[in-house]
Formats: C-alpha cells, sequence, structure tokens
C-alpha cells in the first residue's frame, strides 16, 4: 500500500502538539480538566470565537461528545432531528439510542439540512404519541465534506428559534469547514449561531480530543456532571488541554485544516481534469470522485480508501487527505490514476 | 503548596512514555484499535498474564472502562455487588446506574468485600420483584489501599461460581496492587481468577488509558460494539496501545508502581513513627493516617491531600503517592509533621 | 357526531368480559398472575394455539409489551428491524429508543416486511461502528391493514434463522389478522414461527390487556423481572387473566374479529361501489378508502375518523370497525357519502 | 388456607367499582383519557384535594407510576434520596436505575424519612464526581405502616424547598395514611405540601389504578410524553377514570380505608392483649407482630402472610388488612392465636 486515503486521523498528532505534550515534565497539575493548560487553552479558543462567555469542555472523541452533549439537554420524550447521513445515525453504534433518545432522519441528497426539513419533521410529530423534536443536529463540514453558507446556517438557526429547537454542530471536521475556501463563516459566527457546537481536534492534528462549546446560558448547567457520568472526565484532563493549547495559541488548527483542504482540491483538480465526475462538490478535506468499478478495483490495490456508495458499473469512493498529506501522495495518486485507464472514451465500451 | 499529596494521577505521564508517543512519528496507521502498537502492546499484555486466549482491549479512563464492562454483561434486571466505598458507588456519578443498572451496595470497614456479603446479598434477593445480582465488583488494591490476598480472591471466585457470578476487578491500581509487599498474587491469578479485569494505566505512569482484559470467553462477544457505543473506542487508538507498549515491554509497569508503593510505605513508617494511628494498614501507595483537626489544618497549608473522614477531634485524611514520589517529598513531610506539633502528648490538652 | 370509525378500542369491553370480571366477587387470589384465572387463561391460549412449552405472559398495553419483550432481548448494541409504518416507529413516543435501541426502519408502500428488506438492513450494517440488527419487527394485522400471509410468513422467518435474528409479531390486531378472510394463518402457525409474539385484547373486546407469548425458549428467561422493572406485573393479575378467560373459553375472541373485520369489509364493499379507490386493499377492520378533500371534510362533520395521508386534492382516510360495529351504522355512512357527492364524475371538474 | 393477610390487593375490587364498569356498556368515548369519565374523576380528586390548579393523570400501578413520575423530573446525573425500606429501594426491581438514576439509601428503622437524612446525603454529595441528589420519595402511609404526621411533612417539606429538592410521595396506601386515627393530614395538605404525589387505588378498592397528581407547575409539561413512552397511558383510559369515579363521588375511598385501617387496629389490639410486641406501632392497615418462631410457623399453616424480619427465635411477620376484611377473620385469627400456645409464659423454656 503506498498511501492512506482512508481517513483525517491515521497519524497520532502533529509534532507542536507531541512536543508540548513532552514539555511538562513531572510538573504536578489540578486534575479534571482544572489544570492550568486547560484553562489557557479554553481562555484561547473563547478567543478564537470571540464568546467570552462560552463554557469551554475538553472530550476524548466525537462519538462521546455528541452522546454526552445531546443527552445533557434532551428530556426523556425529547428527539433529535439529523440528516440520515449525520455521523449519529450511522457510525455511532446507536451511542444517541443509547441514551434514550430517537433520531428523527431526513433523507438529504447533499448531506446538509435545510429549514424545511426541520418544519416536515416538527410538522408531522405532534402530540404525546410521538417524540417531540427538540434537538437539531448538523456537522460542519458534512459527512459528505459539504459545507454550510452563512445564509444557510441562519436559516437553520432562525428556524431553530422559531420552533424552540436546539441547534447543535458537531464539528468534527470544523478546522476543514471553517477553512474551506467555499465557506464564509468565522469562528465567532458559529458561537454566535449554534446553540452548542464542538471543534474538533482528533481530525485536524491532535492525538485525540474535541473541545465542546457551549454557547446558549440555559444549557451550561451541571455539564461536567454529564461528562462524568459518562466517562468523559479525564483525570489527566491536562493531555487535551495542552493539545488544543498547541493548537490554538500561534494559528496551528487553521493551517493545518487549509493544507488538508488545499492538498484534497488539488487532488479533486486532478482528477477531474482526467475526466471523472464528483457525487459531491469538492469543497473540504473529503472528496467523492466516481470510478469505474475496475478502475476503483485497481486503485484498491494501491491505496487504501473506502467505497462510499456503488453505483452500478461506477463506485463513488471517498479519499480523505489530512494535515500531513504532501504534494508527492497526491502527484503519485493522478499519475497512477492516469496510467491506469483512460476514463470513458468515446466509442469504446468497456 | 510544597507538593501534592491528593493522587497518583497529577503527572501527565512517565517520560519513556511521553517520549514511545513522540517517537512515531508522522506514520500512518490503521485506526480504532487495530494498528500495530496496539496488536504489540496486547500481546505483551497476554504474555505479561500468562493467558494467550484473553481478549485486551484499551479505554481512555477508569469510569468509562466500568460502565463499559458491565453494561456489556448485565441483561436489564441485572445488578453488581459492590461496596459501599467502591469507587462505581461513590465517585462516577451513577455511571452504572445510568446504563440501567442498580448497584447492591455492602458496607465494608476494610474496602473489601469477602464472600459471606455476596451471600448476604444474593441470598436477601429472591423472585422478579427485586433484582437479580449477577456481577460482583472489587477493586485490587481496594479505594482504601488495601489489597486482596490469593486466599481472598480464591474465595470470592469460588463464591462466584457457586452463585452464577461474574467476578470483574477494577484494576484502576492494579499495578500497586500487584506489586504490594502485601500481595501473594500474580498477573496470572487475576487472568485465572477474575472473568473480566482492568489494568489501570492513569494512575500508573500512561498520560490515559486503561486495558480491560476479558478472560472469560463468553463475555468476549461483540465487546467493540459496546465501546463504540459509549464513546471509548478512540479513533487515533493507537495513542493507548503505544503507551502500554512503553509500560509493559520491559516491566516500566512494575518497576513505578513498586516505587509508589515503597515511596508511601516509607511515608506512612515514618508518620507511625510519630506516634500516629492508621485508618487502615497501609499497604499499597494510598495511605490514611489520623490526625489532630489542628496538625490536618496546617499540613493543608503545605501540602495538598484530601481529608477521608472526618472522626470528632481527628481527621483521617489520604496521602498518595505516585510512580514520581520523590524521596525528598517524604522527607521534608516528615519534617513538617515533626516540627508541627508533639502527638498525643500527655498531659496536655489541645 | 353520529359514530366513531377512529378505532377499535372506543368501547369499554364486550359484556361477556366485564361480566367475567363481575362474578368473582370478593373471592381472595394470589397476586401478579399466579392467580388460578391467569393460569386457566393461559392453558386457554397454550391449547389455541397449539404449543403447551408457550409461556403465556398478560401486560395492560401494547406499547408496554412491546417495551418489555424487546428490551427482554436485546444486548445494549443491538437494533430492531421495521417498517417505518411499524407502531414502535411512529406512535410509541420512542418507547423503544428509551430502552437504549436504535429501529432500523424499512420503507415499505404495503405496511408489510419482506425477505429482501431484511437483507438489506443486515447487509449494510458491518462492524462495529455501526448497530447489529438483531430482531425482526412486524404487526399482524399491518397497521395499513394487511395481512401477511402463510408464504410471506414463511419466508420471513426462514430469512430471519439464516440471519441469527429473532421474529417479534405485534399482534395488537391478530385477531383480525388471523380472522381475515384473506389470512391463510393459523394461530399454531404463528407459535411456529415467531419467537415470541402477542395476542391483543385490548382491540378486540377486552378492557385491557395483551396476552405475550414466548415460543423461544432461550428467550424464556427471567421475562418476569423484565415485567416487573418496567411497571408491567400488576398486582392484580387476575384483571387481565379472568379477560383472556372470557375472550378464549368459547371462541368470543375468533367471533368479535370476525364480525369487526366483515362489518369493514361491508363498508369497504360499499365505498367501492360509489366509485372510489383504496390507499391498500381492505383486508381487515382497518379501511383506507380516498376521498376528494372536500368529501373528507364534509364526513368529518357526521362522523369521527383519521386522516391517513393528504394526496393533494385527495385524502386517504381511516376508517376502523371494532367488535361492536353495527350494521347500522355502515349503511348510515355509506347514504350519508352517497348524498353527499358524485364522486369522479366525467367531465366536470371539482 | 381459611384466609390472606398477605396484601391489601388479594380481592379484584370493590362491587361499586365493578358495577360502574358494567354501567357504560357499549357506549363509544375517547381514548387515551380524555374521555367523559376520566374528566369527572379528575374533577372530583381536584375537589377532594382542593386544588384546581393540580394535573391529574391515571396510571394502571404503583412501580409505574413511581418510574414515570420520577423519570420526567430528573436530569441524567440527578437522584433520588428515600429510605432504605421504599418500595423503590426493594420491591420495584431497578425500575428507577432502569430510567438511569441512582437512589441514594437512607437507612431508617421506622420507615419513615427526616430532615436530618436529606441533609446528611445532600451535604455529603459535592461536586460532579458524584450524582446530585433532587428528588425525595417518601410513602405514605410508609412501607412500615407508619404515617407521616403534618410536623413532620412540613418539616421535610421546608428542608427541601431549602435545598431545592422536589418532594415527592408515593400513595399506594394514602387512602390508609390519610384516614389513620394517628394522621392529622388531609388531602388539601398533601397537595399544599407535595410536588407530586398519587393516590393510590389498587390497594384501596379499585381493580387497577392510581391517581398521579402533579401540584407543582413546573413539573407539569408533556407528562403524558412520558406516560406514552413508558406505556402508562392506556387506549381505554377510561378504564381507570370510571374506577377513581367510583371511589371518589360519594366517599367510598375513604370508607374502604378505615375501614382497613380499624380491622387492622382490632386485630393488633387482640394481639397485644394475647401479650406480644410488635416491631413498628401499629397505625395504619398494616401491622408488624412479633411471634416466636414456632407460633409464626403454626399460624402459616392456617394463613397467608408474609414474615418481614427474622429476629433470632421470634419473627416479625407483616398482616395487612384490605377494604374487605371482615371481623370474622379478625376474631377467627385471634381465636386461633390464643389456642396455639400461651406466649412467653414465665418459667416455661420453649
Amino acid at each position: 500500500m503506498k498511501h492512506s486515503f482512508r481517513n483525517d486521523y491515521s497519524e497520532l498528532a502533529h509534532p507542536d502538539v507531541l512536543s508540548l505534550l513532552s514539555s511538562v515534565g513531572s510538573k504536578q497539575f489540578e486534575g479534571y480538566g482544572n489544570d492550568e493548560y486547560s484553562i489557557r487553552a479554553r481562555e484561547l479558543i473563547k478567543g478564537k470565537i470571540e464568546k467570552p462567555s462560552a463554557d469551554v469542555h475538553f472530550i476524548s472523541g466525537g462519538t462521546q461528545a455528541n452522546a454526552v452533549v445531546i443527552s445533557s439537554i434532551l428530556r426523556p420524550h425529547e428527539a433529535v432531528i439529523a440528516c440520515e447521513s449525520g455521523h449519529i445515525c450511522t457510525y455511532e453504534t446507536g451511542a444517541i439510542e443509547a441514551t434514550g433518545h430517537k433520531i428523527c432522519a431526513v433523507k438529504s441528497e447533499s448531506g446538509k439540512l435545510c429549514a424545511d426539513d426541520i418544519i416536515g419533521i416538527v410538522s408531522s410529530h405532534n402530540g404525546e404519541h410521538m417524540v417531540k423534536p427538540r434537538l437539531v443536529f448538523i456537522s460542519q463540514s458534512a459527512e459528505t465534506g459539504a459545507v454550510y453558507k452563512k445564509a444557510e446556517l441562519s436559516a437553520l438557526s432562525d428556524c431553530c428559534k422559531a420552533n424552540g429547537l436546539i441547534l447543535y454542530i458537531d464539528g468534527a471536521r470544523l478546522g476543514a469547514g471553517i477553512n474551506s475556501r467555499f465557506c464564509d463563516l468565522s469562528y465567532a459566527d458559529f458561537a454566535n449561531t449554534a446553540d452548542v457546537f464542538y471543534i474538533g481536534g482528533t481530525k485536524n492534528g491532535a492525538m485525540f480530543g474535541e473541545a465542546v462549546v457551549i454557547c446558549n446560558d440555559t444549557l451550561k448547567e451541571d455539564f461536567r456532571y454529564h461528562m462524568k457520568q459518562k466517562g468523559a472526565l479525564l483525570a489527566k484532563g491536562a493531555s487535551i488541554g495542552l493539545q488544543f493549547e498547541a493548537l490554538f495559541e500561534s494559528g496551528l488548527y487553521d493551517r493545518l485544516a487549509v493544507h488538508a483542504n488545499e492538498t484534497a482540491l488539488k487532488l479533486a483538480e486532478g482528477i477531474g481534469e482526467l475526466g471523472y465526475k464528483f457525487l459531491y462538490k469538492p469543497e473540504t478535506n473529503q472528496i467523492f470522485p466516481i470510478f469505474p468499478n475496475k478502475i476503483a478495483d485497481k486503485l484498491h490495490t494501491l491505496y487504501d480508501f473506502l467505497n462510499w456508495r456503488q453505483m452500478g458499473e461506477e463506485t463513488a469512493v471517498r479519499l480523505v487527505t489530512s494535515w500531513n498529506a504532501e504534494e508527492g501522495m497526491v502527484n503519485e495518486f493522478l499519475g497512477d490514476l492516469k496510467g491506469l485507464y483512460l476514463p470513458r472514451p468515446v466509442g469504446i465500451d468497456y
């Protein structure tokens, strides 16, 4: 296997992150995230999002962040609205349902949710024989690599407010989302629009760790109880605090995301030039080219990546680039792809 | 504050652990604990416990390990038997109950459970109006610093087998337990006695991470599903695998535990020589001297540690030493203690 | 309002049921369903289904029966496969999710599930990042009034066995299903095919109560614990036992279902003769005629019934007849319908 | 077996209750408790408790009422404070824990809770590593037959208010409690003191059914969702409404409770006159005489009742009288007891 385009969490951590972890030596610190590093990291994040009143909590992974946040907010009969492709609907082994809550899933080809989707669910749930939708879950960037634009997010937020719904944004790839050249949203925009969101570390240079940001005051109370109960309050919380300090003290987080995005777009451009189409428009570090099955099969012998959707004689695959992806990988892949096959040539039946 | 004796997780990690983490550079690896480092760490652990058939899983913390293990085993109506002082009963914010299960708590001054305790619970639970006890939870070393001896563990195990109960051992401080000079149990003994146990990393040199060991074949199926659902399957599982590799490849784990224990016993010896008694006999790296309240108060101005039990004019405190505790800390504490006060002098009213 | 066709649970209970309840006077009996009446009712049911080895338990309602049965079977990571129109997916306020389990919902226009649906779900759920489908939920008769035929049920059962899945049948309207002239299945067929099913009393003459029948030996253990924990073990279990005795001692249950079905079919025939179509083929006591919106609106001023689906200028409505529906109600409805409007006349735009 | 003193739910229902159920014939009514009978029963109850603003909901049994009420109020990390002898702690198969909540159990010889007990729990639970006590559970009458007096209830209520705790009263035997000659509390007192309580029907003349009364406005929202989700919203809610109408339209509920209490006290008086002592002072329809084991054994051959506590050579037993207990039963029991043995005769070793 030459390289992996399977995901953006295949490398342990950015050297600056590891180096800050190694630097603290045997200094004694407070447990459970009350240490000086975590405090500093929280301040850096609150500065970045321009929301001094926000609460910031560090949690080891995304599935856990989603489950802790959502279960801390909902009463037993309340439900989540999310896209069918939303991570909580598919690849978290029913973590939300395990806390007792139904997810009302909406079909969405783009992987993004819109106000009409929300209204459809809200209006079809009337009365005590059905769950009560209460929280809207979206991901930025979405599982399809797409980004919400400012107008889209505002419309969602307005719809949520009008319907008494909480807006929660899964930011496992918030770095890629915000730093996409197709995204006109700032960190402050997220802080001003979402009730809660998280800034993902694992998929953008950290060894592990996500920063949950609670913007809505009414959702702050006792959040650490929920973390502890769900096993999300690490004894050595400093281990995450230090990583976010490294990522946010001088812009590393954004630089890594830009790099991952741009590498993916370079790859997408090259693939497009070879005549291939994409399932979704490439916007961030996840791209979904469509290859004839035979080509996809051959590429699998050289690279590690995911088949995303089987479409008869073609396969949409997912290629992901990380903060650490190198231009050489892109060129090698494009070279191999070029050599493999002439795509869709006129008059030849393959 | 001169030093902290508050706990054994105040320092980030042993240098060898951090150094191995830093050594892997930007190498790409498999996600979710299927990487080469985790595989190697599992083999090291299975060698250490002399149980090649065991399943080993890495989980980020103890509360999470307890919740994942216990909820993976019990049916909804089944319950846990544990000491009132057991960590799951007190300091895990109801994490076990949050997965739906009652804990039948047993009063135990020593912090250790015995067969009679189990039989008492089992025999008083008869029929469908009560929960059905199904799993016995003990900690080695216990929350009182005490260690189970071979005969005690055998008796518990026999009782569990006779009553169809699963024996689960919380090993947050298994290193301290096994390496106590008062403990005649080997790693293999645990693997041969417990149905499941975990080897705690967080409190013995790791930055975070516990190694859950499933010895009973009937409990192995689908364990990774439970991990994922509870947010315990880290994307970069290698981050824990690497740490356990560092701890178990050349005996570091045991050396660190021996050091922590011996430092605590030195401290205990010194305190005893000054005439103070202990709430529990010092056996591992947690010791519980009893000081007059005034002395405890003054010590609190110099050192960080926990008050354990208020006993009228005296306070039993908890002093914990870590793998990193230095002889200087012990001497300094003893010096200060000596200087503070002549304990319990005859004829003087204090 | 002249009459209600809203549902089949608008009348308290059949006179024979009430009369048996009133007959026992102040006789003392055992609690929690261990009384003589419940025992006799269980024997009657086991005779009817020709399965002496079955376990029969009485539960007060359908939502409770579904939740107790399903949560007693599944481990935390396991999921249910059901039609989107399945009662557990829609009108039980997330009762299954509240016990921690995801429902993998399948779109089905007919309201019935087929083997291909199951295989589709099973084959797309691979590995620990997703829930593990484990139980198949169907309803006989279905929420669309349709009945499974013998060949369909066999195919489902074979598919379940081949894939290690439990087959559970919600029999809220089992009476209507089995006694449909379109159904070639006997009680024994259900007992021989399903792992668990229930025989609904509430919707077929009882005041309340459903009889859960566990056919698969491996699912029997400790079922009463689950009932008790979920509040489903009535102190005076005799109150349900007596009702099932009344329903099953001399064929009342079947007679009531036949009556409800035949009344509905008479109504359907009349509606069809007036030129109206149906959303689903009428097979049991729930029928779904499609009326122009204006006609539906007018009918709502005279009768109580449910709008089922809005279809532009037409509405599919649901008309339900109970064991107590009278021929006069049918004639009155048809007369009113006839008088209201000439449906779909040629050349007239309405 | 001559008679059963095992409990107060051995007879199906009072004739007036059955007769009202039988009287409604085949009249169609609204489902899910929105029928005219339930509405009238609610009004009767609100009149009785002199609290027009209260919400009244009918639920089929006590375990279910407790689970629905408590889980509707608590957030995931919040816990219940209750006596160890409280029904939710012992005989409900972990129903509260199954909804995710720990019960902080307090030892209480009397079976009653006091403000000091509450303060003890609250003050020992500080911070996010422990559950957060939020709801106080008491039973009137208590599981020991004891009744709370006005001063006791006020003190509890004041303590709850001062500590931000919800006061919930399990009234499975509220009739016996309020109508005890030792109780100075009215229905209105309960409505003015408790945040929520329930009026038990099952143990006082109903076939089944409990009336949950929500007094605190902040706890009312969406309660029917919780009922439905937990399977507690009966399709034919009228079946409970009718029973409470029968019980409350002309004082039947109180008359039955007075009868049960007075019969028990007559029995207690007779037993006392024979020289036997009681474990708890007889106050309601549950009494706990202490018999030598041999006498208890012989009585078991004649009557059905429960052994409550083994005390060496003596056994405290529980004798319960129902609304239907007859004076003849009392006399027969006392006669048999007298005939059996001369209790504790001087100089004779038995």
